[in-house]
């Protein structure tokens, strides 16, 4: 942070507290940065959740929107429905749609990111300055961001950028089923780092006294509706990693489907990824991950399943194989100019590996990649994957 | 074991070892016990692997056949088929199969039990006597007996009756898929006694040194195929109960699936599921229960995810709810005289679960039973099983 953000921050903080004014009643404003299907659907839920809990939250919550040429932010505070990525479903009147992030921002004491993982850079430029030094964020951003020298989670980028703490949220959560109040799980990760860290050489901006703690129990009360249940856990990393690494094995799991080998090889195959999963995590974020956050989470065990039942990964992977077309084709074909998440992932985590010479630790995600090179067959799954 | 019995085991044995022509040149012998799909399936997979062994095993393997008036033993023996059970796969010239239990067992020193499990006691009574007393077994029996005073598992059982160990096998295997050799998983579970035991209170008879060691090893070689991927662990008590369990989280993911209630709901309940799975295991056989034999072997979360996309039980409780009639009704027209496992598991866990006073730590399990007697609705579920 640049000494004058520095006091900038230290202005606004002054200015906030000292008056007791901008907080007023010492409640949690939140804001919803991003309105796509999956923000709409959350921003949903979160606005639900402050009119139920008043003692904690203000009621009103802001969404920022990013608006085309149609306006998107006044129809959807005139009509309370995002017709253009959550068409059908009532949004709660105490939503504020905003096409200006510092507006979004500026109050907010907890923040939820819920943008296109590209659009996370700019969007924290933008805001950088603006939010409150004690804020804290939550990342529903699905993946992590896999170069050949690191893993970064998004939820860091936000924190790093922002000066403030992010946590993360991810589940086996189909937006649009979340938004119609189908039932779900979902997880979120919540462990703010106690004194100075790289990221926070001076400790963390502390939450005012005058607020309700920012805690796991806050978190439950933010987003866990009849319909949609919350379990909070401290695993940030794992939480992260789940939604990402999870694409890679639905690609083998649409293979598996393309060669019509049947439940038993499929669930099989979901079971050596999940245990790679797993020890991707342990063996990359040994501080953080923890083991049961794959296996028992729903954002390990119950998005996979998910993923591999009837997500787009799944779909592409098993028509390639089912035509002999390659995957690139097949996504052409089939998602409208939109990108399959698994191969950038599969290939990502690959040279990742590779650099480390660590492919054969994870001879899933080495294989499904070499499928995808056209390097080795589908038919040869069961014996890359056998191990002694 | 009565005292004639025991001096006509002790007979044997000294027949057995002290001649030393009837271990030949001291491999072990294998036979089957049982030839119905499962049955017929597993034992082809024994034979291609005591085949392909000739160092530790006779190549013969025998399988035993409960003939009916067609004289099914003639027919497989001739054209190496099991018309009847397994039709379309050829077996292995090797694999002979025989109508008389002792003929099947006098001279095996694993025995492969693999019989529906209202014949165990039966078959059992009608071996006692003629097994060598140094014989080891593996039950490939699915579930486990519950009662309302107690669970047993189908492999001790076996052992008690017999006065000789029985371990488990168990996994993601639907028989014709494996039949077929279509790529699958599955777990074997063995862990002999040391020492005396209240089974054994004289210990265990050894396995004569002459003979290799009846350990993890043998048993990887004994079932693992190319097509066919064995893992070996110790936790007989939980690969049993894993596939008891699981039947009962299938007719949960089969009432959500008849709302269509979506994958996310689906992944849900199998998750809690799952756990509770675990949970069952750990309270009621915590000495031998491992929390990982549920979340990352074949037995656990990958026989659960088979048998919740494609299962019977899963079918039936999802026709139950879209056409409205009783799963009773639903099972009648659907399984052609067949019954349910599912249903009779969820029924005598939740006898066992109430007169423990522990209805409440098992709300997916307690709400299945509740749901199939119509004490409460299938809309219900998620609050049911809400925690906090």
């Amino acid at each position: 942070m640049s000494s004058a953000t520095a006091v900038r921050r230290l202005n606004l903080l002054t200015r906030t507290i000292g008056t007791g004014t901008r907080i007023g009643s010492m409640k949690h404003r939140v804001t919803v940065i991003g309105s796509g299907n999956w923000g709409s659907a959350i921003a949903k839920i979160v606005a639900e959740n402050t009119k139920a809990n008043p003692d904690v939250f203000h009621e009103e919550v802001k969404m920022f929107v990013h608006s085309g040429p149609q306006n998107l932010t006044s129809i959807i505070n005139c009509i309370h429905e995002n017709p253009k990525y959550l068409p059908g479903i009532t949004l709660p009147t105490n939503l504020f749609a905003t096409p200006s992030l510092p507006d979004a921002v500026s109050e907010a004491s907890v923040l939820i990111f819920n943008v296109p993982h590209q659009f996370v850079s700019s969007i924290c430029r933008q805001i950088n300055g603006s939010c409150l030094p004690y804020a804290r964020a939550i990342s529903c951003i699905k993946g992590v961001d896999v170069s050949p020298d690191g893993i970064s989670l998004f939820s860091d980028t936000i924190g790093r950028k922002l000066g403030i703490y992010c946590g993360a949220l991810s589940g086996a959560n189909i937006a649009s089923e979340v938004a119609a109040e189908k039932f779900s799980e979902t997880t979120v990760a919540y462990a703010p780092p106690e004194g100075s860290t790289h990221d926070f050489p001076q400790g963390l901006t502390p939450v005012p006294e005058e607020l309700p703690a920012v805690d796991h129990v806050l978190f439950r009360t933010l987003f866990h509706r009849p319909y949609f249940h919350v379990r909070v856990v401290s695993d940030v990393a794992g939480v992260s990693l789940g939604g990402a690494l999870k694409n890679i094995v639905a690609l083998a799991a649409g293979f598996v489907d393309g060669l019509e080998w049947g439940d038993n090889a499929k669930a099989a195959v979901m079971r050596v990824g999940l245990l790679e999963m797993r020890k991707f995590g342990k063996m990359f974020f040994s501080q953080s991950c923890r083991s049961a956050t794959f296996t028992e989470e729903s954002c390990g065990v119950a998005d996979l399943i998910t993923s591999c039942n009837g997500g787009r990964n799944h779909k592409c992977a098993m028509l390639s194989v089912r035509t002999g077309k390659s995957i690139e084709t097949v996504e052409s074909e089939e998602l409208n100019g939109q990108k399959l998440q698994g191969t950038i992932t599969a290939r990502e985590v690959n040279v990742y590996l590779k650099n480390k010479g660590l492919e054969d630790e994870f001879p899933l995600f080495t294989a499904v990649y070499r499928i995808l090179n056209g390097e080795t067959k589908v038919e040869s799954l069961p014996q890359l994957i056998e191990t002694d």
